[in-house]
């Protein structure tokens, strides 16, 4: 086990019938911005329940926060932020909406160009506004965690930044609000919990056997709720399982002490990037190929991975690898989720500009070993074809 | 899953050559009181160690906090921290010295008769001093929870306190620390982490299913490393799971949003006052005889219990329960651990004075369907005769 940290000072508040928890944890005198995505959550009432909850406090709304938020739209709440004087944030949605609230807590309060911030993976960041959350979309764990990712339209730039500063201080956690979601909105968060774990998991033996347990036991209960997750829609049960899945997945407990891969995100970024396709959908067109082309360098992890996850017991190494990285592509595909760039009719010219793209923002030397150089990349990418 | 709230803000520090880090941690205006147990930590060197990264810091000593911490002694600590103004307070121990020192924490700031705070569980406590922990001892789970046991020696009453004011600001957990512990007291450790885990886990599917799969790792994690974890002290790799393992069996984690038990803690409680059996001796006393008694009740998930963390997958439901009962009597054995109250030469008198004692103290609707009155208990402790 490598030597680590771990402190993750957010509460979680998990349940049904939560989100009037929110009058006593925003505190009383705060002037509210309460951020959020599109339509739905002004349709499905959760804003007015949020609206209810803060009762007299001072608030103000900020909508429109898109998909991999865009520093252009978060630039403006970050402009009314500071010409209202609002002291705290509320994001109530998914992850883009979290990831665009942590990006404004910080640029609010930032002295000089704001982008520096993502530039500069938030190393940056010396204070950053208070602010909680009301989770409506599983996935992405940005609820209890402290990055984000923002993407700057102008140049197609999509960076990641994290500072000990942006824990969310509370996030609510209410599955009953995710019944509304559309089952694509589903199925990739079902995909992005999953490969938020296997980027902490499948890398190289260091006898952290707990941390492969906890591994272990999201992907397994990923794979087993991931039916009815998608065809039911309001199973109270099986969407609270996805919800607290989902933001374990990437909370900083399974990653403590182990290795860690990301290689499957930052060309994935890439892609979402230049051509549009829901994070979760890039994870998937990546890691299957990814696992293929590092089978070597994954070889231990792959067989556990194979065993404990997908019960993979007959056959060589080399067949019980290519089962489990079959399984894991299958269980995508059964998501509706394609593994292959053919899916979004990409070819070639794709590898390159993702290449391109890779090799501008420095990421030359990705993964567990800092061995997928753009040459590794391109095996990946060609392999994804 | 059942609603529930999360929140735990210990800073957990990991890893070998860690203890140099209270440097950072530690504020350096702070008038700190070291608190600790027995000779060891001297003749180990880990006080000096601690000393040393203290540095120019104001720094007093109070050691002899003893297993099991009495009020008497704790009080001692009191009024030395009140006398000389300390305002930080560092346990470097085991379980018993940080539990100790939470006590001391809130009872230095406390109007009044300090034992008030053990006879209302901590609900009265309005404020509490900063503390952080070295950990010595992997068993309790102390060192990262809000929770603590102090006995008053004059009445033999062990009580439980707890308050969210008493999370330790950080632990320090270098697993080389534990090199040189008895192997008693790794054995202890061991039964500690895993009847905590049980506690949590052993009652009534509630669908929560990372709970359980997170549950059901820590427990297959003792159970791989125990042969080694009691036979080769200074292998660094098994006292770090070991360590890890502790720790997030009693952090609030695996029992967020499940239902509980505590009744084999409840009963073990009134051993350890009355007998002075070792904390986690009393409790594989009495866990294999309660799971006999409670079979009925606990039928789902022992049955989910012998499969995952035993393999049991033959036999009727009755012969699978009783398999898994009987693994767990036989882990507990192979420690050196007696499950039968006849191994300290206790028989029915015992079971009269236990069953008094938990009278005493209102014990009367324990487990997680407070079902366990003093009829039941009196049928697990002469389970366990």
């Amino acid at each position: 086990m490598k030597n680590f940290e771990f402190h993750n000072p957010t509460k979680i508040v998990f349940g049904a019938d939560t989100v009037a928890r929110l009058s006593t944890l925003v505190p009383h005198d705060a002037r509210v911005l309460i951020l959020y995505g599109g339509a739905s959550a002004e349709k499905t009432g959760t804003l007015a329940e949020v609206r209810a909850a803060l009762g007299q406090r001072s608030v103000q709304e900020f909508g429109g926060i898109e998909p991999n938020p865009s520093y252009e739209t978060l630039m403006r709440a970050v402009a009314q932020v500071r010409s209202e004087k609002l002291d705290f944030l509320l994001a109530v949605g998914g992850g883009s909406v979290i990831d665009g609230t942590k990006f404004v807590a910080a640029a609010a309060l930032h002295d000089g160009e704001a982008w520096d911030i993502a530039e500069r993976g938030g190393a940056n960041i010396a204070q950053a506004l208070p602010f909680g959350a009301v989770l409506t979309l599983p996935a992405t764990g940005s609820e209890m965690n402290s990055g984000g990712v923002v993407t700057k339209k102008a140049t197609h730039d999509k960076l990641s930044f994290r500072s000990p500063l942006l824990y969310p201080q509370f996030s609510v956690l209410d599955p009953s609000k995710t019944f509304t979601l559309p089952a694509k909105q589903v199925a990739n968060g079902l995909v992005d919990a999953f490969v938020h774990t296997t980027e902490q998991y499948l890398t190289y033996p260091v006898q952290a056997r707990v941390q492969d347990r906890f591994a272990e036991g999201l992907l397994q209960t990923l794979v087993e709720i991931a039916p009815q997750a998608v065809a039911s829609p309001d199973d109270y049960e099986t969407r609270a399982n996805l919800m607290w899945t989902a933001t374990l997945a990437l909370n900083g407990l399974i990653g403590a002490g182990v290795p860690q891969d990301w290689a499957t995100h930052m060309i994935g970024h890439e892609l979402t990037a230049l051509y549009d396709i829901d994070h979760a959908r890039t994870l998937a067109l990546v890691l299957p190929a990814l696992l293929d082309v590092q089978r070597e360098q994954k070889r231990g992890k792959l067989l556990q991975y194979g065993e404990r996850v997908w019960n993979i017991t007959e056959g060589s190494d080399d067949e019980r690898i290519s089962a489990a990285i079959a399984h894991t592509r299958a269980f995508f595909e059964s998501l509706g989720i394609p593994t292959r760039l053919s899916a979004y009719e990409l070819g070639q010219e794709a590898v390159e500009a993702v290449l391109k793209q890779l090799a501008a923002h420095g990421m030359t030397a990705l993964g567990e070993h800092r061995d997928i150089d753009l040459a590794r990349s391109r095996l990946i990418l060609e392999a994804a074809l």
